[in-house]
């Protein structure tokens, strides 16, 4: 708890009682909001200043929050307990609460004074992370000056958490929510999840897997929802749940779930009552409906905006319906990338005021890297909002550093041609990140991977935020503010997604991981059962040539996009290479723009990448001087085990791709470690997160 | 690591750097070993005694690992740095490395001195920590003398374990092996696992569910073994693995896994052979076989002992095979009590002299009191060891507070009647305790759970020691040595387990629980489809009377006892009450010693225990003064869930008992909160564990 973690930080400071003596190594559980003591020319400054905190003239559970979370922060930083008499004063001035608070804040600070100025109490609560984080980062009292505001209302978290404590696509153990002891137990934890997400202004989370267990629509789960609610109220946290469509069937007793039928659409707005009365500012249900055997309205010939507006009616003014696009139908399409668009496109407009339609960044399905999705810009009159994927389900799991902000940006600035660029688009909605954490220690199985939830949250605070702005401000946090350090690291992060696209899906390839685990490459999968489930029919390489021809002679998905964007990827020589097999099937021998050939490119870009992991195995060798022991340790067991897997994916790739062509590896390219059947006949039994 | 909290503690206290300094509430993770800076007279004495650590002339990893401990903790309990000039010597005088060590250590302090002498290093570990026990305590330098040996050679945790992170009965989050990431990545807390357990004396760990994987014996697993084993290895901790007895057949391509088969023992003895070569030191095999399912020797007309030395065999003498006596066959027998005795009794004096059959502490299954094991005493010329269980499938899972030391005591100190008590027959071969770990920050899921590890780890080193005192070390260890909360604390404590009893399966009942989950009371269940999976088997309670006839007139398992045991139990009006309705079946209006009828002492024994656990909490509420915010809220929480589980347990069961025999509740005893048709009804599809 905040309160006990504060008491625990004064009475040690103040050597009034004992506490656990034996100093940790760092364990990551702190994630950003260490708050280690000051140093140096910012430490005198903290110092001379000497925050006193005045007590505001309007209390309240969220003001009492961040009036815990600048009491703890600050005397961490100092390394001794906050004054009481004179000193540079801090005010709070926070407004009144409000159902749907802006979040703005503004933090001024002078050589007497430092101001948080805050239109209503969570804005304060930001503010006041806001005013740690600089203070945190070296700046002096008197040059905070801070006027914020939220790019976009919604900052969420989609965990795909289960009731059994599974988390699909989890690789940082079992879930956080500890639903067998809740409602009686909340435990700490929580806490600490919600101060993590306000610390970043995230404002609301799902808490459970779009794959949704009917469970969550049970009398059983309201009293443990509820508690969750209430301990992440202060923090600005609103809770909502994925719902299953087929609920009332399932747990309503109806025989059926069609949403134009009188019965069901009396039994969801029973449902949102009984919710609503629980949780007063409940926000919602997030709903996968006719994707991957998921039920929903088109199960009884409706439409998603059917299924969706029903929702919406049930829960009316009171929240939100969140509809996610990712689909595709269970019969035999000409191109996967294509079929969102396609079934959404036409609804444009038909959506009720409360639903927002909820896209992925790209087309397919949060490959290493995929040109941004065409619904962006292409559905003027419906609020779209960005999915994200924090887990990295396609880019090595937990064990591969890969920091995603490059990847959020690229889309961000994605120009549609249709109004604006991605981040335009999205304003009026927002952003969900399907969520990394776990019961792990670090949260995140990794403890680079907290980078990616922290760059997620600021980025949709922020979308105009730079990746290495970001990156530098959470290492600085996260580990170390030594110039050396963040001048070594900061640039092994922002190249560290690229080394992931490079050694397993370079040059606009995607989709080629094992089957089921999405462990590992195995680009040769062609035989399951339904044709967009094999890898074979991504890269459709044979003898001649590779690449996915989405061309107008191909399956014209490029006729997705504005004319202005389709027209920079139609040309294959000119376009960014990037996304050259993603758009084009070329033949082996093609140019590309370097000078190569095709297979001479493939094969120089998977060695780039497994001699990126090898400098940053490199680079962060010579960190141990700035990072503690357990977590230096940490991350350099991950980077092995990323070294192994990278010239895993390197060389089984090449091996298939050889065995197609029957080319010669380039001069200086190693020959694979293992043949092509020893690559297909690796097994993984226990491989995490299906 | 530990030399990373070693040089984390000095420079925390030096000074030198700034660690995270947001001091935690405490989360439990430190468990026994944390060493809080000691106050007044003890203190004082320590001060004055100013300790020195000399160097010893003989080093290696565990006389260094033995090092790291009584510097890491000396400085703790000071709350400064160790001097390295003149002051009270620490000396180490630790032998030589022994395959096989005694354990033995003496420890004898002086005004100027303390001596630890062992025959080998790992003695001189385990004095370290028990030095470091004794000054915890507040015992004065000059007051230590110790003199200790392990009264058995093994004292193991077994863990139910399985390869995906699953843990069979466990109720602390996922498992704390990471097969995933081994053999690259050996995570701190596997460190920590080892220190805990060497302060205890633990010196052996199974890690693997005994319904046993076959990948464990596979060559993808073996280097994941070996470096568990090589961490372990200085904290004197062999590593064990269940086998599944079908591996031959399963992984090893041979169409038989017949124990007489030369191929098949062709294939143990190379299976042996290739992990000895990568693990010498490899403890061995612990075997589930021909149980619940479990392949195993009788699948080819082959008996226990058959199975048991053709992998004695192959592991020679080099490690044990550890055979569980846990059996009841597939047929319908009168009486699953009796079944293990009858098939492993005629057995004695055929195993090979490197098997021990493991024997659960009571005839059926870990439930929360049975009588000792018949077993016990009946096998003069096998080596047989203890199987408890420390992880709570049958006493309320973790939420419910149970110290465990009281059932154990009773089963160590149980006089067979054929050359001893319990103790004294398993003394040449030991303890293992179905471990309660897991990923949860506190390891046990509860904080008091905690205290079943300690307990267990006490036990199997000095069986003689007494419930109540391990209940004080902890808890003072654990929480505070406050002699105000000790004296409030093992009083709780030591009447826990028998609430339990009290509230789930009063005199003698047993095995009432839910199916499958084991969660909650269902003594209705009588239709499963092999007897023995039914409550109702277990109860034989109809409209006359409750209870399982095992005297002559019944199944006589009374007569697997020794004659001096069985008279005593043999007359339900003269013998020990609590094992009543074990052995006999009476009538409702039967007198009990009490004076009351049965029907009278059942529901008065139900309304014990559930006050018991009122009184419980409001002990605990008066100790908030003496535990750190954190965890007395977190025993608050799982109090109050006890508490509302064992209201259900009692209210549940009575409404079921009243439905069979129509009478009603004595006077001042409340009627269930609910009917027995709502008692019936519930269901928990997330319970844990199964």
């Amino acid at each position: 708890m905040l309160v006990n973690r504060l008491a625990a930080a004064l009475l040690a400071a103040l050597g009034a009682i004992s506490l656990s003596p034996v100093a940790h190594g760092e364990d990551g559980y702190d994630l950003w909001l260490r708050y280690p003591q000051l140093e140096g020319a910012a430490a005198e400054k903290l110092n001379a200043f000497n925050p006193v905190i005045a007590t505001p003239s309007t209390r309240g559970e969220t003001v009492d929050v961040a009036l815990d979370e600048l009491e703890a922060g600050l005397s961490s930083l100092l390394g001794r307990p906050l004054g009481t008499g004179s000193g540079g004063r801090i005010t709070l001035d926070c407004g009144a609460p409000n159902a749907d608070p802006s979040g703005r804040f503004r933090v001024t600070g002078s050589s007497a004074e430092i101001r948080i100025v805050a239109d209503e109490p969570v804005g304060c609560l930001y503010g006041s992370f806001a005013l740690l984080r600089e203070l945190s980062l070296g700046r002096a009292p008197d040059q905070i000056a801070l006027d914020e505001a939220p790019a976009m209302d919604l900052r969420m978290l989609n965990h795909w958490d289960n009731p059994d404590g599974s988390v699909e696509r989890g690789y940082a153990g079992r879930s956080i929510f500890d639903w067998w002891h809740l409602p009686r137990r909340v435990d700490t934890r929580m806490i600490d999840y919600a101060r993590a997400n306000a610390s970043l202004g995230i404002n609301g989370t799902v808490v459970n897997n779009v794959n949704a267990s009917p469970l969550f629509l049970t009398p059983r789960y309201l009293p443990k929802l509820a508690a969750l609610a209430d301990a992440w109220r202060p923090y600005g946290i609103r809770i909502y749940i994925s719902a299953r469509f087929s609920a009332p069937r399932d747990v309503g007793g109806l025989d059926t779930a069609d949403p134009l039928d009188p019965q069901v659409r009396a039994w969801w707005k029973a449902k949102a009552d009984e919710i609503y009365a629980a949780i007063p500012d409940f926000g919602g249900f997030l709903v996968k409906a006719n994707s991957e055997g998921q039920p929903g309205p088109q199960d009884y010939g409706r439409t998603h905006a059917d299924g969706a507006n029903m929702l919406a009616d049930a829960v009316g003014g009171r929240g939100t319906i969140i509809w996610r696009a990712f689909v595709y139908s269970a019969e035999d399409e000409t191109d996967r990338a294509k079929q969102a668009y396609e079934e959404f496109v036409p609804l444009d407009g038909q959506f009720a005021d409360n639903v927002i339609v909820q896209v992925k960044n790209g087309p397919i399905d949060f490959q290493p890297r995929e040109p941004f999705h065409p619904m962006f810009g292409a559905m003027p009159n419906t609020r779209l909002m960005l999915e994200a994927q924090l887990t990295k389900e396609y880019l090595g799991f937990a064990s591969h550093l890969a920091f995603l902000a490059p990847m959020w940006t690229e889309v961000l600035d994605a120009e549609t041609g249709r109004g604006g660029d991605v981040a335009d688009i999205i304003a009026p909605a927002g952003m969900a990140g399907v969520a990394n954490t776990g019961s792990d220690r670090n949260w995140t199985g990794s403890d680079f991977d907290q980078a990616n939830w922290y760059a997620f949250g600021r980025l949709a605070w922020d979308p105009a935020l730079t990746a290495d702005g970001i990156a530098r401000e959470w290492a600085a946090l996260t580990f170390s503010r030594d110039p050396a350090f963040l001048q070594a690291v900061v640039p092994m992060m922002m190249e560290s997604r690229q080394a992931v696209v490079d050694y397993m899906t370079p040059l606009g390839l995607a989709h080629l991981m094992g089957t089921g685990h999405h462990y590992g490459p195995a680009p040769w999968v062609c035989d399951l059962a339904r044709p967009e489930w094999n890898p074979c029919y991504y890269h459709k390489a044979d003898a001649r040539g590779i690449g996915f021809d989405r061309t107008a002679a191909g399956t014209d998905a490029l006729a997705q996009y504005a004319p202005s964007v389709a027209s920079g990827w139609s040309d294959p020589r000119t376009m960014d290479q990037d996304y050259l097999l993603w758009f084009h099937h070329v033949p082996w021998d093609f140019r590309v723009q370097s000078g190569r050939t095709l297979w001479q490119e493939l094969a120089a870009r998977y060695d780039r990448g497994v001699a990126t992991v090898s400098d940053m195995r490199a680079t962060w060798r010579t960190l141990a001087p700035f990072v503690d022991r357990q977590r230096f340790k940490a991350v350099s067991d991950m980077l092995e085990i990323q070294q192994e897997e990278a010239q895993w994916w390197r060389d089984a790739s090449l091996a298939y791709w050889q065995d197609l062509n029957g080319l010669a590896l380039p001069a200086g390219s190693a020959a694979p470690a293992m043949t092509l059947d020893e690559y297909r006949a690796l097994e993984f039994p226990e491989a995490p997160g299906e």
